[in-house]
């Protein structure tokens, strides 16, 4: 069952019959951990050629060599979907960055509020999340993961054809359903703001946009990791791959 | 600004004047950690007489006395939302109680399933992690946490009045939200299986229950934690307390 098979992304490219070259940690895993041999099989990602089952063929302690075998899954699209968040603490910004990968996303972009918490976002831990959780959620497309940006220089280089989802706490109830329903296709992206939430200033700017669609998360306050989920499965299931 | 005062779950009945009793750990955390004194201002809900404004009158190493002034928010019912879920492993379990709760689930209900993984669900810990995050979440309501019941006994058992809608990874893909708004109003319950999915045994019982609605969560596998959040989400958006 190709199911069963441990998954991992890479970074070389596929294609029937080639060599891949796995990394230290991978190798250090698929060996001493899940104790493979040569001649067991694998299942290789990389997040554009779709899936493979490898054949190892040798297993040392810096690295590991693998056969490429069958494309086992065609590459997959995904949704046209950027995730923008204001940092967290890290237990919680781990948990976010697996969560949205989860949900889809295709790029994770942290974004700096007035009342960001977090002073330094380190983007390579963010992709560490993000490869985990495709690989241990059969994901196909990892997303990509771009540098800090503050929330005004983001709003003055927006694509105007991209919709802002934002999850706004000081909305007046009203169903997000209905205000995600009523939109037509094109490019979405949802900003979860920090714990706390918005400046009214920030708010007021983020109103002011065209391309800004508030909507309200019910009458409840929710952790930004709750919140950025939440977001993102109203957003799949009214506009996106859950219809 | 009473919203930045610390909140606490106590499990005295409240009325104006009364004095309230806490415990040794919160009398610690709010001595020792925050470093209250008397005269200090707290919070306080119990889940059924809204939430109070307190002054504590005393604060020891084994309990702290506190007098209530002043109920700041009337209780609320929320939602008559049952989550029902297959155990996890403890760090995921912890947090699903802490999202459940905070996705306003009334009722927290433990389902052994064929494929699941825990062994033992210690009850104390989920009631724990649901007080937690309605302290945190300013929630007033803390949701019912039930000993873990097999799910043949719990279907037998079940109030046909109750939907039970379930998370199913085996249903074609169709709009979860189409499935949902087609429902009329009634008590509703939401069914999240293990990691790994139900058999096919359980899968057929399920759905041979005229009381069960099964909706899909798209095209990508989620952990059992994030599906929990997106199928609550999905249901609040649909039928409940967030349009």
């Amino acid at each position: 069952m190709p199911s069963k098979l441990q998954r991992l992304f890479v970074k070389s490219p596929m294609r029937a019959g080639a060599g891949i070259v796995l990394e230290a940690d991978q190798a250090h895993y698929l060996g001493t951990v899940l104790r493979l041999k040569p001649g067991d099989h694998v299942l290789l990602f990389n997040g554009v050629d779709g899936e493979w089952r490898a054949r190892l063929d040798a297993i040392g302690k810096k690295k590991a060599l693998a056969a490429l075998e069958q494309q086992t899954r065609p590459q997959e699209p995904g949704p046209d979907l950027h995730y923008l968040f204001a940092p967290l603490k890290r237990a919680r910004q781990d948990y976010m960055a697996q969560k949205a990968t989860e949900m889809g996303a295709s790029l994770l972009q942290p974004v700096i509020t007035r009342r960001t918490i977090a002073e330094r976002v380190k983007t390579d831990r963010l992709a560490a999340n993000a490869i985990e959780a495709a690989e241990q959620c059969r994901i196909l497309r990892v997303p990509e993961v771009r540098e800090p940006q503050n929330l005004s220089k983001l709003l003055e280089q927006w694509d105007p054809e991209r919709l802002l989802i934002f999850a706004d706490e000081a909305a007046s109830i009203i169903s997000p359903i209905e205000a995600l329903s009523a939109q037509s296709a094109r490019p979405l992206a949802v900003l979860i703001g920090p714990e706390g939430g918005f400046e009214e200033e920030e708010r007021t700017l983020l109103m002011q946009q065209p391309f800004v669609l508030p909507v309200s998360l019910g009458p409840r306050v929710m952790r930004a990791d709750t919140a950025a989920v939440a977001c993102l499965a109203l957003v799949n299931a009214a506009l996106g791959d859950w219809r």
